[in-house]
């Protein structure tokens, strides 16, 4: 099978976007990349960065003659895009996604896509907190995983070639169910980021503790929980609209055992606290045996260079 | 002021222990240290490493003749080994202690410290999530702040040793009383850590989606919960224990403002949704400006190295 694409058109060039760019350079798939981006700032941005040979402000322009389409805007935009670039897909072409919800994507964005055009969901698990093209790097997909969720009748060339896309981009590649994915989602990506704004939230609202010691004494443990509550807003607000049943489903059990969890504080039930808290020790040793964190202490964060990293000695 | 300790005990061998007989080693600022650890093991290993001078199985003997004695267990056995170090600590000698809660601290704590010692509680916010002696290095207070919270009637000259102290292992000092101390941990240490105990406790149980889903797929946020959740079991049980009221208090703030996100998500409230998650945004970068965090993406985890980092493509 032939790996390589003649045109990729890239619809959105955020982090994931001038990422995608980069990792498909470094393996030499795509002769021609097109772009699309809303704000002319990215558009010159990414221009300017070589993630893109030609860019336009208008998603349609990019995809003609595209023979791969990859949608990486904010999921609550896919209706709008594809209604506006399902007119200009080429017969043959490939359109396929990298939205953290698959399930309303899929109801989004199928019935706009044209017979002869194959649309291939997809989810590379893989991100940080910062946004925009200066934000993307080459070995962002490298060794995490992309989840495939095809739709009924999916012509299986078509699978193949976005499966072999998505591995030499340099991701693993599994196939769910949409309804599925949503679930598994849910909590391992969706509710973590959920608790992680509101504790940050919460903290910010404080009247007894100020926010600028939340900020100083935030070492303690708070500082991990801001990296996932800075995430892009319009990204998440768009995921918990459009995976509603199975957030709330994984935020009522997490509620639910929080509530234990609070009666074993209040009645000094140390066996229950203690027993729960030497179970989860040994999640991170499989997440890290399972190479999807780093060994490092810490995350690995830099310790040594304190004139870089700490306050003024005092 | 003379910077140096003749004699310094070190009561407990783990991350902290560990990490402060390194940093002073660094500092040149005590010219013996002895220690002491119930465990065989870890006596034999903080020997063999260096970290003590000379090691005992009984915290009495540790303590005898001590001009410094530093308390790095957890707290819930610091009412026993006060009691039992008490009638053998030297006159002029200064205790002080790394406890993450500080009025139940001292509430177990001074009421057997002997007049004409200086009890001077102090909480150096720095750690990681792995335990024992070889969890240790010489860079983990640097940069970090301490936090004492000095009795009534304190000595100035005992205090200012003290201070001098950890800054000399690397750390700012800062003052507070135990209670304010006991309410800003809460929030910034205590609720994250049984928020991650508890996301990770949800995770490991639902029934529609595996563990080995769980581990696999969570690079998309889920692992970050993990780390803290790897603290150390015994440790943060007494924390939850003895620090119970200011972690109820943060604990129903949390809950609240998670059911008003909540009810964001059921009824479709993206505004709601979109300001806290743009406001939650700035907190982080004010953690990086204050020098508490990297300022490098996915907390500076490393992405390059995909042989050693992540599973084999496929």
């Amino acid at each position: 099978m032939d790996d390589k694409f003649h045109h990729v058109a890239l619809i959105g060039l955020g982090l994931i976007g001038s990422s995608l760019s980069l990792a498909m350079r470094r393996a030499g798939i795509a002769d021609r990349i097109t772009g699309h981006a809303r704000s002319a700032r990215t558009r010159a941005k990414a221009l300017e960065m070589g993630l893109v040979d030609t860019v336009f402000d208008n998603p349609a322009d990019a995809v003609r003659g595209a023979d791969l389409i990859i949608l990486c805007v904010p999921i609550g935009v896919y209706g709008t895009i594809a209604r506006e670039i399902a007119p200009h897909l080429k017969p043959g072409a490939i359109v396929t996604d990298v939205g953290s919800v698959k399930a309303a994507v899929i109801r989004d964005t199928a019935p706009h896509i044209p017979t002869g055009v194959h649309f291939i969901p997809a989810h590379p698990i893989a991100g940080s907190e910062r946004s925009g093209p200066e934000a993307g790097f080459t070995e962002l997909f490298d060794g995490r995983w992309c989840i495939l969720t095809p739709i009924p009748g999916t012509d299986e060339t078509a699978l193949g070639k976005v499966r072999k896309f998505w591995q030499n981009c340099g991701m693993s590649v599994d196939i769910m169910t949409p309804e599925h994915h949503d679930l598994v989602l849910a909590i391992t990506s969706h509710l973590p980021h959920l608790i992680a704004y509101n504790i940050v939230g919460t903290a910010a609202d404080l009247e007894t503790v100020t926010e600028s010691e939340v900020i100083k004494f935030s070492a303690g443990g708070f500082r991990d929980s801001t990296r996932l509550a800075a995430s892009d807003p319009t990204m998440w607000r768009d995921v918990f609209l459009n995976n509603k049943e199975a957030v709330l489903e994984m935020l009522a059990r997490f509620s639910e055992d929080l509530t234990a969890l609070q009666r074993a504080i209040r009645w000094g039930e140390g066996e229950t606290l203690f027993n729960l808290f030497a179970r989860t020790r040994k999640i991170r040793r499989n997440i890290i045996d399972a190479g999807q964190d780093t060994e490092a202490p810490d995350f690995g964060r830099p310790h040594a260079d304190t004139g870089k990293e700490g306050p003024a000695r005092g």
